[in-house]
């Protein structure tokens, strides 16, 4: 048997009876106030060591009783896309902290245009945060805004995807490398061996896909096919993100030329755009790998039109980017700077217990 | 762009102004004082309901200052095991709960001796507790404790393995049937089409497997196979839970009567007695499905003698099980049921983005 209390704590009676001290200067030596022997403090400061005392700066932090205003920089989207749930989680962190004065202050950019995320962050800079959570653009526009409020001592936090350079208070996100290798391991898994030929879809806007995420994940992905399957061709499907009117041939097309295909994976958020193809035609034939829980994909899964989908945590990462800036800015607390999200594989059987929102 | 305020919480003197009339009324609605006209009381319950008012039970619990005892029955356990996390996650909530006077007791009882979770339960009941995390034992001896804490009103908690006809107050694990289903379809992904014959191991003592979990697991497993490959064979290995000297002439013996048998599949957390001993014999044509992060499941992982891991974050079910009958008997805040948690499948690639212990 054996017993916790929630008492275990340690009081400020328990570091003065070890001390052999009052009281009072145990609290003035936490407080930093004078009228303590050099003696005294010795004293003080060696049980603390000792116990690894963390002072209580949610009670200091409170009594501060100052107002925060805390920006986010995030990609324009759809309603119930990827970036909803980010944005839930987000809000979700300020809302759990109401003894505090804090604001969320959030703004768009396009993905596709540097000089949108420049204006996005200009008009989070009038608002003078005291700390921005950031979706990275492409490295110079990021690099740029970041280097600004690194020059003012604004701390910010990366979500999503990750440039280690620009050196950010902390980061939530996959692992994307890993993320597009993992994928690789399973998609081929179920391809077999024998797979010849297997399909990359991208969606591309002005000659690129969105993020760097999706980048990173085809470099990992591709690492594991030339290590492991060199003789499989890895043939790419590039669909044009403006619209979905021209998908339908696009895909017929691609899929005329390329009969023996029946292996097809993707990096961005819409796997659905194949999968629905699938359905809508009756091919039944076909096996397809995607990324995220939006709500197409998930119905995807559910007509067995896509087989695996890896998630990502969008709400905690949403949740955790706040976080970081509260503990850091607000209660001193020391924030650890890398933090990847669990690689999450969902099928049709195990999707429901992953709870993308989360409480 | 939207901003969102921690003080998007509503106040009393929101209610007071939006019913018309004074804080002190409220205050006095809201704490079932006397004193109110039944109008000014009718008034601010419908601003209540409309709002959907959730009073602060922190603060009003906070001032009740009375002390509680949590008691938890758990399988007796080697250190580092599966349980072992489940007792830290346990213990942090209590932990965590400082502002109250929280106390956490935990007996232990041998899983395959009836007699013996009994005797925990009365070590148990002679405590007195406020409220009890069971994990059950088999079906009479689990329901004549819970009968007896259900006569005195004591709330209970199930962790694990439901038992959903003794209605506890909450359950937290997996869905094992769904777990086990899962399992198989992910397991003959990688066997294939032509696998014929396939190795279930078991863990038996005194005739039986260790828990509700593992059996449920091989139903889910065995339904799989029936409706998808029912012309493969399941041939079992049982080993015994007593000691592993005999393991490595009973395994060596099942191989040599089945050589076409390469792909072993087992429920209990122990898939390394096969990893370890296909390490030590240099066989690499095998391949291993098992359960659950314990670290010499996770070196066989690492080694590559296991391909699969399904984990059931066992640190979450030790913190939300206590949290659960905290929130119920301390908050008197209403308690989800049925807590599944997520099917997470875990590889080499994988398992390290998976936070068994988490803060």
């Amino acid at each position: 048997m054996w017993e916790v209390h929630s008492s275990d704590k340690i009081r400020i009676k328990d570091i003065a009876e070890r001390s052999g001290v009052s009281v009072g200067t145990v609290d003035r030596v936490l407080h930093n106030r004078p009228n303590v022997s050099g003696k005294a403090r010795a004293k003080v400061e060696a049980v603390l060591k000792e116990i690894n005392y963390q002072p209580n700066m949610y009670a200091s932090a409170l009594a501060y009783n100052r107002k925060y205003t805390f920006c986010c920089l995030l990609p324009d989207h759809d309603r119930n896309a990827y970036w909803t749930n980010v944005e839930k989680g987000l809000q979700q962190c300020i809302l759990n902290r109401g003894d505090f004065h804090l604001s969320l202050i959030t703004e768009y950019y396009d993905q596709f245009e540097g000089s949108s995320f420049a204006v996005a962050a200009e008009r989070i800079w009038d608002k003078k945060p005291d700390g921005v959570v950031i979706v990275p653009q492409n490295f110079d526009v990021t690099q740029a805004f970041c280097r600004r409020l690194q020059e003012q001592d604004i701390p910010f936090v990366f979500l999503d995807s990750n440039v280690p350079e620009i050196e950010p208070l902390a980061f939530f996100g996959q692992d994307s490398l890993k993320s597009g290798y993992f994928a690789g391991r399973i998609f081929m898994m179920q391809a077999g061996e024998h797979a010849r030929r297997i399909l990359l879809m991208k969606l591309m806007s002005k000659g690129r896909v969105a993020s760097r995420q999706q980048e990173y994940r085809e470099v990992g992905f591709r690492e594991y096919m030339t290590t492991y399957y060199p003789d499989c061709e890895v043939v790419e499907l590039s669909l044009q993100l403006d619209g979905e009117d021209g998908y339908e041939s696009r895909i017929r097309a691609f899929l005329d030329e390329h009969p023996d295909v029946r292996h097809c994976i993707t990096f961005c958020s819409r796997a659905y755009i194949l999968g629905e193809y699938f359905q809508r035609n009756g091919l039944k034939d076909f096996h397809l790998f995607g990324y995220d829980m939006v709500e197409r994909n998930v119905e995807c899964l559910k007509q067995g039109t896509i087989d695996f989908l890896i998630a990502q945590h969008p709400w905690k990462q949403g949740y955790n980017s706040v976080k970081a800036l509260f503990n850091h800015i607000v209660l001193k607390k020391a924030v650890q700077q890398c933090n990847y999200m669990p690689l999450e594989l969902l099928t049709a059987e195990n999707y429901i217990y992953y709870t993308a929102d989360e409480k």
